[in-house]
Parts: C-alpha cells; structure tokens; sequence
C-alpha cells in the first residue's frame, strides 16, 4: 500500500467507525451527560486505537464473516470509548490540569468538573457494554467472543493495564526514574491498551492464544505500544503547540521523565526505529497473507514516522 | 427465617465474599493504586448489593452448580466494586466533597484526589474484569453467562443507569424537582444497581428474560430499589450522623429534593411499605420454592425496616 491507499483505507474504516459512535453514544438522556459523553468521544484525533483493531481484524480474516466485521467495529468503539474516558479524567485539575484537547476547551472546561467524571466512568461502562450486544442487536456476535473482547479490554484498562501506568506516572513526578521504571509505565499507561486492540482485531478473527499467529500480532502490538510512545516524547520535544493540539513540552516542565530525557533525542529516535524493525519482523513470522497485513504494516510506519 | 437466620445467612454469604475481594483487590501493583482500591472497596458496609445476587441466585437454583455458585460469587465482586467506586468518585470535591464515610476518611482524603480517581476508574475496568475469567481461573463458568453479566452490570453502571442518575442528581440542586423526576433519577442512580443485582443472580441461575421467574425477580428488584432510597432519605432525616457512619442531613441542607421533602416523613414510610408488599408479592408470584425464596423475602424486610 502506497501512504496515498492507507490514507484511502484509513478513511473508509473510520466513517465505519464514526458512525457506530455516533449511534451508540446517545445525546439524549439525563442532564447533559450525553452531550459531555459525545463531546469526549466524538470527532476524535487519530483514533489509531480503532485502526489497529481493523487492521489486525483484517489480518486474522475477521472481515470474511459478518460477525466478525461487526465485533471487529464493536471493539474499535469500545477501545476508543477507553482511550477516550482516559484523556476526560487525565485532563482534570486533579490529573493533568489541561485545557485544551485537540484544540477545543477539554471535557471538564466545557461541561464542569462532575459532569467530566460522571461522562467519564459512563464512557467506560459504555465501552463494555458495546462489547455485549443483545443477540438481536449484535449480528450475531458470538458469547465466546463477547467475553474474550472484555476480558482483554478490561485486563488492559485497569490495575494491570492503562490505569496503572497512570499511577505509576502520578507517582514519578520529580523522580529520577530509570529506563526500566519509564518503560514499565509506558508499558502499561498506552501500551497495554494498544497492544490490547492489537489483540481485538486478532480475537475476531477467531485467532487462540497457542496460535504462532496470535503470538505474532501481540509482539507486533507490544513494539508498536512502546513505540508509539517514544515517538509522542520526541514530537513533544521537538513540535509547537499549534501543530500537536495540545500544550507541548509540559511533561518536560513538568520534571516528569521522558525517553528524550533518558535517551536523548538521537537515541529515542534510533529506538523508535528497531521497534519497527521488531513489529515487522513479527508480521513477517505470523503466517498470515502478506496482502492482509498490509494495513498493519502500513500502521507500524506510519505511527512511528508520523509528525504530529 | 428468624432475623437470626437472615444474620447466619448473610455472615456465610459475606465471608465468602469478602475473601473473594481480598484475593481479586491486590494490594501489589505499580505505586499505592492497589491499596487506594482495597480501602475503597474491602470491609465495605452493608454489601447490599452482594447479598441480593446471592439471595437472587439461591431463588433460581444457582448455587446447585459449581459454575452457577463461581458465576454468583463473581457477580456478588463485581457489583460491590462498581458500587465502591461510585462511592469514591461521588465522595470527591468536585462531586459531593465528603471526607467521611463508613466512619473512616473518604479514599481522596487518604490518598489524594488524583489516586482516588484511578482508583475508581481501575475498580471499574476490574469489575468487568472479575465478570470474565479465563478457562482455568472461572471453575467453568461459561462465556454466555460471562457475556450476559457484563451486559447487565454496564447498562445498569452507565448512562441509562447509575451514571445518568449521578448526572440528574447533579443539575437537581437547588432544584424543585416534582415526584416523576425524583423518581426517575433514583431509579437510575440507585435502583438500577439493586435490580442487576438481582438479575445477576437470576442469570447465574440461568433464567432467561421470558421466564415468569425473571419476570418476577426484576420486579422485586426495581421495587427495592426503589425502597431502598426511600429508607435511605427517611434516615437521613430521622438518624445522626454517628450512627449512619456519614454526614447526616446533607442532601436537605444542599436544599437537594428526597423523598421526604416531597412526601413528608410519614408518606415517605407509607411508601416505602407499599413497595415491600409489591416485592413480596412478586415473590410469590415467581413460581419458585418458597424456602429457596426466604433469602429475598428476608432482605426486603430488612431493607425496608433497617435503622441505618
């Protein structure tokens, strides 16, 4: 795929997915918590949560049947519902304090700090509630499927997952940390959650953990989590404001450490390459199609030489 | 049941519970997260909504099976940790800024607010986390009663439950709310997690939505409901603060509408009662044993005559 036919395949995934979005956070409903919701989660950034799903769903041949189409959807809704509910409670006063998210006032700037909250653990309980479709609305979405998809979303969510790195985070404010301590968190802080929709996109395909293929995908998901991170201190480090949409350099002023501070900016940089190298060799032993892969590969460049 | 055999009951019911919590909470993990959530979630209160799904569950003949009586347990985990961490959440400044609960400091004074945040947002993603375990951790417990807690549990927690009632709570103060949207937020704020409690258990039994028996159960479960904030809102009036282990008459002095404003203390009590008797009869209109029926039968009697 030329980056001309990735942009093509990315755009046509996420009309999907915009879409399914939009019909599955109501503004209707009390107060305006779905309007908050909506606001949070609606029109949002890259969404390269949702695209690794697609893509590893497209590579494990979940899109041949139209259950797996329709949980591969399901669960680049609820990875995002995820993501999502993490960035409106991370940005509170009591967390990041930011106000700006993608260049518009964030959730608790435009709705208040209650209704943030509450917009934010209801966007979480809509993430797995998405996953669990009634059988009349669900196409058909299998209860082992249902089960496997939230088992893995909530691992990657919680204690284990996202919202451990986020403790971890709190917790290194001013602290030397080592390499291995910065890793450990990013592991978990975004690399759980998108190794997660890595391993999505693999269940709707029908792909079991003993599967060499299956063992293929999570590395690749592992080395693009670890990855995508490096990448986003080195454009916090090297980027203005305007062109990331959000406040640049602030972890930095913040003392909180990064890879560019650990590593430097020439190393980071040199990391962010081997993990690609690492991500497409694992694509290369899985055993899938070349052409299904496409769009995972296209990704691992992508989100490794993005500039914003 | 004598009172003393609902009391011989419940410890039974709660020791198992409560172990269950201890191993599932860890206190290990990336800096103190794990303990925020085990002070918000262990030695916890009255544990109403566990005891309801086991009650639920002894009614449909869960607990003949290994799988039914794991299933119950984990259900029992899941809805006291939702429970937990709204309680959390609620306490926080920009919600109701309590600093005292169950007698003991709320998690934001003891951990700060940020730590009590992702506490309660780990305690979320672990609830449904708890709801799916893998093949050799759930004692077999099978994928579509996985996938049917799940969805019970996040539509009862999310936006057309507990969330959405949290969100007209917060635009009704200072408001003057008629009888209907009094209602209608505590049918979702605080009825909707007491009757998936009881649906939990009856699906761990497995009754299925057109049974009678279901049909029954989710109606003594929205009765209770209902009549547990009733109560709720007659002891807030009624009991000091030492006695319900939390600030007393809160929701009156933030000029909040109860059920007591509106109905005054006596018609409050007459309610509260009706709602008792349309529980009991469900009950007995369910076609199940009476003696598997005792459980529920006692816990409305109690919920409804409690003094804190």
């Amino acid at each position: 795929m030329s980056p001309h036919q990735l942009a093509l395949w990315s755009e046509a995934v996420l009309a999907r997915v915009e879409a399914a979005l939009d019909a599955w956070v109501p503004a209707r409903g009390p107060a305006d918590l779905g309007e908050a919701m909506r606001y949070g989660v609606l029109d949002g950034g890259k969404r390269l949560r949702a695209l690794l799903v697609q893509a590893a769903a497209q590579a494990a041949g979940a899109m041949a049947t139209e259950a797996g189409s329709e949980a591969a959807l399901r669960a680049a809704c609820a990875v995002e519902l995820i993501h999502a509910y993490s960035l409106v409670h991370d940005d509170m006063p009591c967390m990041d304090n930011d106000v700006l998210r993608r260049g518009k006032p964030t959730v608790h700037v435009a709705f208040g700090e209650a209704q943030a909250m509450l917009a934010g653990d209801a966007m979480q309980a809509l993430a797995f509630e998405v996953l669990t479709p009634e059988a009349d609305e669900g196409a058909g979405v299998p209860a082992d499927l249902q089960a496997r998809l939230v088992r893995i979303l909530a691992r990657a969510s919680g204690q284990a997952g996202m919202a451990g790195g986020q403790a971890i985070d709190l917790a290194s404010v001013g602290q030397a940390l080592d390499e291995a301590t910065l890793r450990d968190m990013h592991r978990l802080k975004t690399g759980a959650l998108l190794r997660a929709s890595v391993q999505m996109g693999a269940a709707c395909g029908g792909l079991q953990p003993d599967a060499v293929a299956w063992q293929a995908l999570t590395a690749y998901g592992h080395a693009m989590g670890l990855a995508f991170q490096i990448v986003d201190d080195v454009l916090d480090a090297t980027q203005p404001s305007d062109t990331l949409g959000k406040t640049a350099g602030k972890d930095a002023d913040a003392n909180k450490p990064t890879y560019v501070s650990l590593l430097g900016l020439d190393g980071a940089r040199e990391e962010a390459d081997a993990l690609l190298a690492q991500a497409l060799a694992a694509l290369s032993r899985s055993g899938l199609a070349d052409a299904a892969l496409q769009p995972l590969s296209d990704l691992a460049h992508r989100i490794v030489h993005r500039d914003h």
